[in-house]
């Protein structure tokens, strides 16, 4: 796992998210404690931000201010965000990443707005047609890698192919490993399943991808078959909510069955301990951080719900990325290998 | 709810699942002791069938036996079980039921062989271009009924409508519901969301069709939102599996949790009694049963890993389609409305 460099500014949307400056703020003035060389740009309107800054003048110091005036809310559609909200918090964090004032950007809002300014004032990187959007599940072991899930409704060969890329290149960033296992989504694991488009990039990652496992089926994404798995924006966004819905579902079951009786509400208070620590490990804050690979940048968007410790979370999340420079490890991955030069 | 019809005959596979006649015929015999108008056609090898037949001389004449020496494993791949295995039990029980002498039939074998005999042999309804799967998933209130779960990996807007009228129909057979709701699985609930194929279904079904939503997601499939839920096979199958993989994720956090020192297992012996109850809101047998639909038959499939408990439960499923006909109801909600014929 490689370190942060010594100084690094991550630009952040103060705005956005359901509770905006109120945890962003906290989380910024956290990282800030524990990380020295870093330094964050918050954007947005700054007579709300500055009343809630860290007294302490070391951290203050620390942390710059870009007044933008505008908000992206949740109801914005993407195309009333680029032609109308030019000054937003979200639009001036991007504009930092591609003008070299932050090493990347961070926003709770609106995913469709951020997907859509990422793409157009970052662009991709030359060799990938489409960004894709990719966060970490929790899984037996380490937590998987999933991508698309929901920047791309559809997906070809070649798309899928390119998301092993980003996928693997953002496995090394976060947990290190030097060659990541990834595996494509499919209704079967034999060679026969699934449509001709889904065979097609099997056989293309098959031949030679390096870590590629084969097909996974639904089961094993939570199961930590592979480190990262593979599959266009429509599926991989309904498995995603699948998973946070059945969660929904189990605890409130739980919550029944514990208030069944008074039988029964004694046995939650005496197993309350083991619960909470259930429910430590499978919180979607911990997890929190969406990655926006394939682009000239790095984007991170954090849960429009996140609370303070949820924002750190992708804060860190954000880190990795910078320290690890996937645009560049992407960027070097796709390009043809160099000629040599010979000396004359 | 309709009360099954006087005398019914039920063909079953008697040879298919992991567990093949130890696991059917308790369950055949189960059903028989509790529903006087049933018999039960069991199809397969008559030498290991017959020693394993209650001995109850009043049971033993509602059974008959219909000899067939092949068995379909599930390996086999759907084109070898067509070409090489015409002595199958698997084949008898669909031909029992295509030549009228059992009212629907039920396996617990290999899907890809099951739906290709029973679409070749049986056929589907006038008005329907392909069969599809669908099984209830446990949810808040009623389980929720989810197709196509793979027999379509890609399904166009005309199918989507005709899954909508095929699980609409088999929700009134389960439930008793005069107008069941019905959802069409997408990736949020704008009307702007989705590929072309989903918003065409969406257009199509808004425009009165009996029970209509509109769109739903990946975390309404758990929370019972609708009674039905429409999609292509592959998203179905990935959903499906995503939330068993998750279940089995959670149920081993939960071991994890509860062993992790002296305090929590005892945490865990006082918890047990609900944790059971939880288990068994959850036991995938109690939801067993995938009714293939569409076809010009009943056609039941049990999960391959059924015990007895499992597949009592699917052939209860079986006998609810088969006292609601639902492949008649289907019918004659395809069926143009008839012409007023004139008394002269």
């Amino acid at each position: 796992m490689t370190t942060p460099p010594r100084s690094v500014t991550i630009a952040v949307d103060a705005m956005s998210g359901d509770l905006g400056p109120e945890a962003v703020i906290p989380a910024v003035t956290g990282i800030l404690r524990d990380r020295p060389g870093l330094e964050i740009l918050l954007c947005g309107r700054p007579e709300i931000i500055e009343p809630l800054l860290p007294q302490t003048e070391a951290l203050r110091a620390r942390i710059h201010i870009e007044a933008a005036q505008d908000v992206v809310t949740m109801d914005d559609s993407p195309s009333r965000v680029l032609r109308a909200k030019k000054d937003s918090s979200m639009r001036r964090a991007i504009l930092a990443v591609a003008e070299g004032r932050a090493a990347a950007c961070l926003s709770s809002g609106n995913t469709g707005a951020l997907m859509a300014l990422a793409y157009m004032i970052l662009k991709t990187l030359p060799g990938i047609d489409r960004p894709a959007i990719c966060t970490p599940i929790p899984a037996r072991g380490r937590p998987t890698l999933m991508l698309d899930l929901g920047a791309n409704l559809e997906a070809s060969d070649e798309h899928l192919v390119q998301f092993a890329l980003m996928g693997t290149t953002l496995a090394r960033a976060v947990y290190g490993i030097e060659e990541p296992t990834v595996g494509l989504l499919n209704v079967g694991s034999e060679e026969t399943k699934g449509h001709e488009t889904l065979r097609r990039a099997h056989r293309r990652l098959a031949d030679g991808f390096p870590g590629y496992h084969g097909y996974v089926e639904g089961h094993d994404i939570h199961a930590g078959v592979v480190n990262v798995i593979v599959t266009d924006g429509f599926t991989g966004n309904v498995a995603l909510k699948t998973a946070e819905g059945f969660a929904l579902y189990l605890s409130g079951i739980l919550r029944e069955e514990f208030a069944a009786s008074w039988l029964s509400r004694l046995e939650a208070v005496v197993a309350s301990s083991v619960l909470k620590r259930v429910r430590r490990r499978l919180d979607p804050g911990r997890y929190n951080g969406a990655s926006f690979l394939g682009l000239r940048g790095i984007v991170v968007k954090s849960h429009g719900g996140s609370n303070a410790y949820a924002v750190r979370q992708a804060l860190e999340r954000t880190l990795q990325e910078v320290a690890y420079d996937v645009p560049g490890h992407l960027a070097a991955r796709l390009a043809p290998p160099p000629h040599e030069v010979t000396a004359v």
